[in-house]
């Protein structure tokens, strides 16, 4: 099966942001591509750069323009789209949303982001309520549920969410065929480059473990280039690109680098997960008698024990 | 603090083995270094190619000859030397399990594999019985806790235990300031080079993972080289060595690649991890409320409730 990624310039104008979507995804469609992955909030810039109430006014619901202008390109081009908005569920409460169109435009399930960042630049906690621990809104299932859609099983995380191998592991015990990562992240201009490299590459090293430990190919759609800090308090954001494609065993399939605006497409097999999955057999012998700590926040020992 | 790893060949003859990590860990002594690992079973040949009970007679008590030579080395250089013994607990009653020693020799605690692999040419199901979930010689605590030391709070693991992040989160939980994984990991000669290749890049990524999710140094000691199968039923093994240390964005500090006996250095600092943990909070965010199927063996629903 043929997957792709779009790494695009972002606008403030969601037309023009859409627009480029749109030209992107076009040309993955003329590949034979079946499931394509935006990056987080690909319809705007990133504007938690700064916490304004006037930029609440971006978000949308569900089923909103967004979602609807995903839908008809899923629906002309019969391949599932997996996107992003700022949704709006009601007055007070606004998710980071990724949603995923089936082939014939239908909303195949969607996604609200778990982990949520804050620092610097990324003022997340302000703008997104975290998704609820269990989706009230469908039967109480488990947050890390995959979405069942015509080309799998797909365990859609988004950005912070990639930090938390607990997210993947879920997942991936929840019958995902594959994790899809639209995300949002970039330098601090004022660190040295060596600073720079060493974030680079531990955001691609933890995603592709994602893959080693579950054995499942992994699709990274990441924001690229400069942006304008709207406050004007800081130099802005300058998100790094390098969204990729990887294989069941962390092998890189293909990679965006710093391009400006690249349709990244790349071939994958789901029967190579089982075959894994048997040469090197981890989910035989996890000690799930011993992880129940992990739902603790710390585990120290108090002093007096000892 | 300069750490050290110890890659070396291994013989059937557990004297020779001892003296040549002797001879490493003076080398490593006289550079300073204040905490040494050692590769997984590195006083005799990985006899888990074959099913044997002759290998049973390998098996030493927790504080056995071979402990007793690390003790002497760890007392004589003031250092704490993490070492990997198979371990005979009582009659039918066998561990695959890391000592540690104090600078003064004593033992500071020990560390009995958790998971267990068991494919071919890696019969260690048949050796090793895994180690307690509670740890019933030590107040029921759980498997997956530091040992406290001079040099910090040492979380150790063994081998198979690395494909695991759980493990690797729950030794960050309970305070571990580095994750320490003495391995036997090889190729299996029939595979492509390009599959070669995928796995030991797939074993470096997870390892490295580890020290990126939890922003903990990671010390990697695996064996090197070729040893014949006694069976005589197979090629024998070919252990890919590249044991390594990198810091707490995962980043490379020294690689032993395919040398065949090396004391591999580098310096690192405790203080780096809470200056990351500060810029990059992961701990702060996760999400302990969705987590707990993490402990289930699957999550598939039930056809029937959809």
């Amino acid at each position: 099966m043929k997957v792709g990624v779009v790494q695009q310039t972002c606008w403030e104008d969601k037309q023009k942001s859409l627009a480029e979507s749109e030209r992107l995804i076009n040309e993955l469609a003329e590949q034979g591509v079946e499931l394509i992955l935006l990056q987080e909030l690909h319809a705007t810039q990133y504007f938690c750069q700064t916490e304004d109430l006037q930029y609440f006014d971006l978000a949308e619901p569900l089923q909103g323009p967004t979602t609807q202008k995903l839908s008809e390109l899923a629906k002309k081009h019969q391949c599932v789209i997996v996107g992003s908005i700022f949704e709006k569920r009601m007055a007070g409460v606004f998710h980071n949303t990724a949603v995923v169109l089936e082939k014939d435009g239908s909303l195949a399930g969607c996604y609200r982001k778990m982990h949520i960042p804050d620092d610097p630049g990324f003022y997340e906690k302000f703008y997104f309520t975290p998704g609820d621990a269990q989706r009230t809104d469908l039967k109480n299932q488990n947050a890390f549920q995959p979405i069942k859609t015509s080309v799998g099983n797909l365990g859609v995380l988004v950005c912070w969410d990639q930090w938390y191998p607990e997210a993947a592991r879920l997942m991936a015990l929840a019958g995902a065929d594959i994790l899809l990562y639209p995300t949002a992240i970039g330098w601090d201009q004022d660190d040295t480059i060596d600073e720079q490299q060493r974030q680079l590459n531990a955001w691609t090293t933890i995603q592709k473990s994602h893959a080693v430990a579950n054995h499942l190919p992994v699709l990274v759609a990441n924001r690229i280039g400069h942006e304008n800090d709207p406050s004007g308090q800081t130099k802005g954001s300058l998100f790094w690109g390098n969204s990729f494609i990887c294989g069941p065993q962390g092998e890189i399939l293909a990679n965006a680098n710093d391009k400006e605006c690249v349709a990244l497409v790349a071939e994958i097999e789901y029967q190579r997960t089982e075959y894994l999955r048997q040469i090197w057999p981890f989910l035989r012998d996890r000690r799930i008698d011993a992880y129940s700590p992990i739902v603790n926040r710390v585990n120290l020992r108090n002093n007096n024990e000892e």
